[in-house]
């Protein structure tokens, strides 16, 4: 099986249609990745950390100490970065985020035995203006070591 | 055939293996759209837009006048900042990328004939410091009308 | 008549006092562009989008599509971090705005005929402290095609 | 006596223990240096900015001018950015401050006589999720003139 | 005599043809305000920089103690930081900028005695690839104390 | 003893004087941590970077793999974010940085034996204009679990 690299699996996962992901997680799952795929909307950016955090800790992906809530938390700080594009914001600079949300823990690259775990957050969706259709694609990616 | 959205295509051509961009390319193409798909690697980010405008210029993806080369730099300017999460830069930070890069024209969604057309630009790969294997994933994705 | 480009006539117009306001306006339509001239103050970012997006619209200078409506939007952002000077923000800052704007909609230089239509949005008045008097003043300016 | 710098004295006063804080206020004031030290905790930045600001004025190290305000405004806005370390803000990115913060006025060196007064803000303290414990430590140092 | 505003002088000068400059400037002075006038164009911001704090010193706006040199330096990182919109960067970003400047020396604003003396900064002219036409206006003013 | 934390040792060892450096590198090792402390200075900020890592590498403050060196680069990053305030750069906005550093290997908090070993960096020294003189102070920390 050729070897898969943790932000790839994020990446897929996250933009996978409903069928395509039981595929994606079957895969990655038999590589040692633990995954999972949620959503979540708003036009206050807290909420899209709150709903990556808590299911981090639900699906029992980041251990309850700091070091790995401070990994994750990392993680999604970046991947929330890389979607705003260089102007941190939603509801303060009046737009919107409807997103899928990817969480993969595992090794950076699948065959790599001795570089330990990593986390890989995906954000994927859309941003745009509070209008029904007025809105475009964004995506973010943050990983880090755990 | 299903709908698709430009900057998911985008995304799917950046990352794909070869045997999979083909088929991409294939399905894009017979809904409208354009694409391109190239790779550059360096630690001055200069040559990530130099590389991805002159492959826009050189396929004919984007026309010869301001306005559409205005488009593609700012979908450039919004990927790249994307892959920086938060801080841009690259040899100025230590640190150096390696990426593939995907241009795609199209409407923004595919069966959409209303909104005319859209580019979007996906950088993806691996950025890190400047020893070999010290490195993860990034990516970043910007789309602007054209 | 001396050529007049899209982002000065922004800027004057959002300068002006009210009778030098006429004059432009007037010599501006001359040459092919249309405008619009309101004011807006708040603490409240999200406040100074909404009031000029919904200018432009109430007063026709973006058709209702999104594209059109990106382009504003973007514009807006632009000139709101031209104000902002490097730390985007207002209350979460402690600071507030009282602000003119101008929109301006035409080529972007008036005998140029080739390359379009743009948008060019201005922010013009003071920012500073919520005390009387306690601000300075401040300007920015959006350009993007439409 | 060795020479001193208003940064220095900033940082020491505000990572200081309650008995080290009076040991370096006396040094310091006999240096011609005034002093404030005091604490602020929130999910909200602008009450970070409200209780620097309230202290400096209260206790007299700013004259009710805006020149004065403003230089005291852009040192706390420097200092709040660098605890940020590039995306600024708390609540909106789920994180919280607890903050000692110290206000010095005086030469930018104890024995520089010809430069004038400057203002130095320092902000220590912990940054973290809102879940207890969940926290490392944030440093911030702004300086100005006054 | 109408009261005027530092900022508006700053705007009004940089943005002025050769024949209206002459008029600002002898209205402006009769207020109180020191001013003047230069050009610059780079990729390589460094420049912007210098051809600024070089034009303050030998005009002698600026007197030779660092907490001028300090007014001055962040007047122009903010009327710097406003031309680049969020994203910092001439050459590194593959764009190159042609500028006017202005710099003002005075009250606030023009009847106002109680405030001291201020700096304002103006960058106006063209961004934009390094590509003849293709470019568009951006402006920048900072404000501080001096 | 009284319990210390990773940050304040960051700190209190960057600021310090050459005799004052000794006492707290042997009352931090007694608790637990590995400490080096560097300077650098140069307009060019990659060297800063190369700095603190080679002397990390150098001093065994971190093992040859990459989880660990990315974890030190973060750091890093998040102090020279800290020290730029808002804008980073050095000789691209003409400006200078003359700095000591430090290193700390450790617990987050010298009595918690749960959350593992830590790494905090330090920055501290003076940033300004290339002239003599002509520069004030400047702080930054950076803390990441390694």
């Amino acid at each position: 099986m050729e070897a898969l690299s943790i932000g790839k699996i994020a990446v897929l996962y996250a933009i996978s249609t409903k069928s395509e992901a039981e595929e994606i997680c079957q895969k990655a799952s038999e590589m040692g990745y633990r995954l999972y795929k949620g959503s979540v909307g708003s036009m206050d950016s807290a909420k899209i950390f709150a709903a990556v955090e808590t299911a981090a800790k639900k699906e029992g992906l980041i251990n309850p100490i700091y070091r790995e809530e401070h990994s994750i938390y990392h993680s999604i700080l970046e991947a929330y970065t890389a979607i705003c594009r260089g102007r941190e914001g939603l509801g303060n600079v009046l737009r919107s985020a409807g997103l899928a949300f990817s969480i993969v823990r595992g090794p950076r690259i699948s065959n790599d035995k001795n570089d330990g775990e990593w986390i890989a957050i995906v954000l994927f969706g859309n941003m745009g203006a509070p209008i029904k259709g007025y809105e475009h694609e964004v995506i973010g990616l943050g990983i880090n070591p755990v």
